[in-house]
Parts: C-alpha cells; structure tokens; sequence
C-alpha cells in the first residue's frame, strides 16, 4: 500500500490517529529515501506534538524492526537481555552480564556507544587492552552458547529505520518524546532476538526522565510494546540523582565491575545488579537460582574473564592510568548531603571519557572518582573527587561543571548510602 | 549572534517566544544552507502547531526580507499594489492595474505563477502573443514611470528564504499556517517597495481559507505586518465560493478582463475591481480620482495596451483558441443556485489551465466558460459550461471534478449575480 508523504503528515499534525499501513509505508519509504529528511522532520515534530497511542506506538516500532533483520538466537540456553536508559555512572552492564550467564541464562547485550554526559557500555569495555566491540553474527552465537555472555556492537542490519531516524530526531529538537523514545528502545532491543528483556528506566537530575512521572510512562510504554511484540518484558524504576557507585568514566568504571565480580564493590551498585539479575532470571525462568550465591562463588568473575578473552581482550593487562590527576577537597567537616549526578556526568565528559559528537575517539583513561558518597561524613581537606584526564586543558571547565555539584551539611542527618531507595518500581 | 538550530527549535517547540535575534538568526542561517532543511521543517511544524505571536510573526517578515534585496522604486508617481491570496476566475489584477495607473497611481505587480487549481496572473498574460513576464529592476522602473503599471515575474533577489522555506512547507504539510502564509506574502510584498498595499483575501470554497474567520485572522494579521513594516496596508475580505466572472483559465479571463477594460464584462468582476481600485486610490493618496469616470472613458483601456506592448505583447493580436470543446448542459429547467469555485477550478487545472508541478508548461487556451452564473435562470438543454482544452483525454477527469459542481432548483428564489454581497469587510 502506498501514501503521499504530505497526507501522513497532515494526519497527524491535526492530531489524528496513524494507521497500521500509514506507520508502515511511511518508516519503510523513509528508510528508502523515498520519504525525505526533511518530511520525517515535521512528522517526528508532530509526532512529538500530537502524541501516538499505544497501538501506533507497537506498530511504529514494528515497522523500524522490519527495516532490518530479527536475530534469530539458536542458543541452548533461555536468552534475556538488560537495557539501561542512561545514568552517570551506570557500569551495571558490566558485572550483570557474566553474572546472569553464571547463573545459566544467555545474555546477549547489543550496545551502543555513549553520546553525551552519559557514558556507553562499550566505550567502557575498550579500555580493556585488546578487547573489540565488533562481532559477526556467527560470532555472537557462539559465544552466547560458550561463554553464555556478549557484550558487543550493535550489527548494522539491526533497525536501520532507527539509527537513520535518531540521527534526524538529535538536530531536530525531536529527541524527548516517549513515543519516539520507546519505540527506538524496544526496536533495536526486540531485533536482537531475545525472549526476554528488562528495562533499567532511571529517572532524576543524571537521566534523561528527570521525574519518576515521566520515568513511569516511558517504562509503561516500554512494557506495552515488548508484550505486544512477544517478548517477556519487565520495566524497572530507578533513581539516578546522584552517581551509581563511586566511578564514573571508562577504565575507572571497568575496575569497579570488576571489583563487584571479585566480591566487593560500592553497595548501590551490587544492590542494583542483584535485583536487575532476578529479574532477568525470572524472565529466564531461572528464578530458583540465587544469583547472591553464583556472585560469591567466583562463577560470575570466571564468566567475566572468558568473555573479556572471547573478544580478544586481557583480563590481567593493567587498565590505562590518566596523564593528570585533579583532586577536588571537602572545604568544611561535616556530612555530604548532596552529590549531583548530572553535574558529574558533565565534568567527566569534558574530562574526555565521552563525545561531543558521533565518531569522536574518547579518552579511556578519563573520568572521576568519588571518594565521599552522600550520607558519607567528611572532614576539611581531605579528597571528594579525584579528576582523571590525559588533558589537562579540560579540567577548568570541568571543575565549572562541578561548582555546584555537592553540598556539606553540619550536621549528620543525611543517611549512609546502602543502594537501598535506589528501586523505585517494578513494572512487569 | 549566533544560536544553535535545535535550541531555537525546542524553544517554539514547547510554546515559548521567539526572540528577534533568533529569528533573525535562523532565517537568515537557513536561506545559506546553515541550517538545514530538516531543522527549517521541524522548526515549521512547531510554529504551525504552537502559533507566532504578532511581534514574531513582524519579526520572521522582516527577516525574510532581509534575506534578499529591497527595491527602491524612484519613480514620479505614488506606488500601490494588490495582492490576492487566489481564487477561481481571479482575473482582477488585469484590468485593476491599468485602471490605478490610468488614475494617476504607479502599480508595480510583481506576480509569481499558478501552482494547483488557482491560476497565476502571469500564466493568464503569456496567452498574450509576445507578452514576456521577465523585466529588468531598470525596465520595471522605466515602465512605471511611462506607463504607470506594470505586471512581471518577482525577480530572484527578492526574499529568497521566502522562496526555499515556501517549497519546503508545500512538502512538509505546513502549508496551511496563517504566521507561514501571512509572512510569505508580506516579505514579497514589502521587497517590492511599493508604499501602499491593497490585499484581496478570499474566503470559501475556491480559496485558501475555507471560512471567514480563518481570512479575518489572515487579513488582521497581512494588515499588522504591512502597518508595522511602514506600508500602508487595507485588506479586504471578499467572497470565493462561486468563480469571478465568466471566464476561469487563460485565454478566457484575458478575454474577459479586456471586456471589463472595454466598458463590459461580468458585473461581480467589474465591482471588485473599482472597489479594489478605490482602496488603492485612498492609500495612493488620489480619493478624489473617480475610477468608475476613468474605466468609462478608455483610458483604463488605452493604459493595458500600452503595458501589453511595453512587454512585448501584441494586444490586437487573437488569443489562442482550443483545440478541443466540450459543453455541458442543464438537465432540467429551473434556476442555477449554486456553482463551486473550487470544483470549477480542479476542472479548469485539468483541462490544462495549471500546473501540476513547478516549472510545467501550462495551456494557454485551456480552460472553462460559465454560460450560467448562481442566480440566473436556465432551460433544460441549454449550455451551462464550456471546457476549452488542447487534450481532449483530460475531458472525463474535468467532467469528474465537476461532478457536484452545480445545483439546478425547481424554484426561482436565488438571488441574481450582480457583485453585491461579494465584499464581506475592509480591514484598513
């Protein structure tokens, strides 16, 4: 079936309802270039003005998967997958991944990189000498029934229609619609082939939702379509106000996963991995595995270490250690009431572990370490942040990036930091 | 001062004011290609979505005019133009500009051409064997000094951000914006340097705006920028709902507009155009020049030929005539009550009278004859309509447009067409 361009448009600039066969023309034909940049513009516009409901939403992202290929995941195991939608200082990926293989799920992770002040998972991982992000399909497969574990670039035959489309909706003011949002999410996310899949939606001043209201929508949204694309999906809530666990960066957020698998680690960060993995396992139908014990075990780091070496790296080569070091020091005892995720996020990115724009190298040996979590007591003089760069040119404006980022309080009211508060809902 | 293009979009985006630096800015950035046109597009569907207020919409105006040249037109009389939003049979620009020049006034007209069912002033005066549409600034200021009026294509140095962001619109479905419509006919408008201007603004079935509410907004808003660009402005709202006159295409209104110039000619066409000239005369500064005398004493007649040949034109030579003819007739005696404009006009545009895209040849001889007009008394067998055209396969699809187009009543209650009642206001 075929329509003109302009009809569409109009449609849903008067705030009409997309057909089934509109949405499919349409995001076929632009994936085509029969639709111009320039019409999807005003139609993702309208869209982001207008709205869609949940059924334009499902078939929306049903035409941007059909744009490419659905993995077909001919693995032995149950395969479930983790998306994350973006928070300072979230290395979750990293430590969940094994874990959850461990535990006898396959997990196939299908990244992409960092744009902005939130960090990608494989801008991380390439800090680790030697380890590749690119793998063949082939690849992949074998890997996820070896080592049960992938964390790997998204091929490009995976929902074509969505990196053209995000590409257009990040120069056109498009970017902050949950319709649009959810729709590139679930796209990629179900072309992958997994049966299953949780969602991490984080909300607060480092995430994209910046109120558990809007959080809470998108991850409804995010349930609706992949139930109505049959997969087992399950959608859950968290803060990110302040940074998940104490480094934020490339090589410095690879050492604190590690840390995790080696039975340590910041308590947010293992308390989040713990809850995101029972979910992905129940979703695996795993769910009388406790993964507290595969943690302790040593199975997950074991799992780690194969699927560093599976794509070439080295688990035992040191990680890259920064040219400069800045620190930042408490200026009054007391306790650190606030330490804003955001702001944080910005200075590591000016630091260079993030990219202005798509194609630009990162740094990997940049980023910041916390030394003092909120709820922490601090005394005057001693570090709260330690700046990590290899240019040092970039810390002054970091440092700007972080004037305001942390406040300390005379008194010790502020709660010790446990990761508990950290969930605020599950959506299943 | 420079802006990023998404800042500037996401601010119309979520219902804020745009600043005159932006504005400036984003217009003058997209006419040299720095902004591209799927930002221009977006930025479009937002303003269509959220509206301009009147000091944005003066702004975005003046911007477009900026972009191009603004013509000084040092000639010894007053300058006033017309400007008509387009309607079926709107020959009135054909006999007006000679009637003001013959008054006294100069009347620069600088026109564009037809595109859809409504016809454009130059494709009407190519029927005219000689008559060239492309003058020079010198010969345009050389004609109206001598002869008083002159009708020509707008050249390409005036607004051309109006002339990109137009083609833009007519494939984004943001078309139909009175702050997009309103703009686009003042910077022309305003670039060509006259000091008056009359607009014609028509309302119903054969024009742009449907109702008289949507051609009040346009026609308040037309008069706000004119006034604020410090031209004086008069809009007047008329009637579209049956064609002007008898003659709708090419040939046919060049035919009648001589006829009105001749002392003749249908009498709705002849009261608007001394209703247009009056208006144009007051801001001329020449209320007391009668042009109901002027009209009758031929010297509106004698300025035409004169304005004919000064652009090559032979206004004694015959007007082209169809190949084809085709009559349709009444079915049944009574009166004619209704006749639609727009139906009449998809008619004519497919017998030829238009174009279906930018840079197509039109007919000159194609096009319709109403032998009956709303009101008059008709007989079964007698010819109501006359479809002119040199392609006789585009018959049956001009008979299907006109399917609806006319009702016959038993009764002979309908009013009979003189012009009256043609006028709906005067905005000043």
């Amino acid at each position: 079936m075929s329509f003109a361009a302009v009809d569409v448009i109009r449609a849903k600039r008067d705030g009409g309802r997309l057909t089934g066969e509109q949405i499919a023309w349409v995001v076929d034909a632009y994936t085509r270039g029969v639709v111009a940049e320039e019409q999807m513009a005003a139609l993702a516009m309208a869209i982001f003005l207008r709205g869609m409901d949940a059924g334009e939403i499902v078939a929306w992202t049903g035409a941007m998967i059909d744009s490419g290929e659905r993995l077909t995941l001919d693995v032995s195991r149950p395969t479930v997958d983790k998306h994350s939608t973006g928070g300072v200082g979230d290395k979750i990926t990293l430590p969940l991944a094994p874990l959850v293989a461990a535990c006898g799920a396959a997990v196939p992770q299908l990244s992409g990189r960092g744009l902005g002040h939130t960090g990608g998972t494989l801008d991380k991982l390439e800090s680790v000498p030697g380890w590749r992000a690119e793998l063949s399909t082939v690849e992949i497969v074998r890997q996820l029934d070896e080592v049960g574990a992938v964390v790997c670039a998204a091929t490009e035959g995976l929902a074509p229609a969505d990196r053209k489309l995000y590409a257009l909706r990040d120069v056109t003011g498009t970017v902050e619609s949950i319709p649009l949002i959810a729709s590139s999410i679930m796209s990629k996310k179900i072309a992958e082939g997994s049966s299953g899949l949780v969602l991490d939606v984080k909300t607060g001043s480092g995430a994209f939702m910046k109120t558990p209201d809007q959080a809470r929508e998108l991850a409804r949204t995010l349930v609706e379509i992949g139930t109505a694309h049959g997969v087992s999906t399950t959608a859950v809530l968290t803060g990110m106000g302040t940074p998940l666990g104490r480094a934020v960066g490339n090589a410095v957020e690879v050492a604190e996963a590690v840390e995790v698998l080696q039975g340590g680690g910041p308590a947010d960060v293992v308390s989040l991995t713990l809850t995101l993995a029972r979910e992905m396992l129940a979703l695996a139908g795993l769910s009388t595995v406790d993964p507290v014990e595969v943690l302790a075990s040593g199975a997950a780091y074991r799992t780690w270490r194969r699927m560093i070496l599976a794509q070439g790296g080295d688990p035992d080569a040191p990680l890259p250690t920064p040219r400069h070091v800045q620190v930042v020091e408490a200026s009054q005892d007391g306790v650190l009431s606030t330490l804003d995720a955001c702001s944080v996020g910005l200075a590591a990115w000016r630091l260079g572990a993030g990219r202005a724009r798509r194609g630009d190298p990162v740094q990997h040996a940049a980023g910041i370490l916390c030394h003092a979590k909120p709820g922490d007591a601090v005394v005057a003089g001693q570090p709260l942040l330690e700046l990590h760069t290899d240019t040092p040119g970039a810390v002054p404006s970091a440092l700007k990036a972080l004037e305001s980022a942390f406040t300390i309080s005379a008194d010790d009211e502020a709660p010790a930091s446990t990761g508990e508060g950290l969930v605020l809902e599950i959506l299943r």
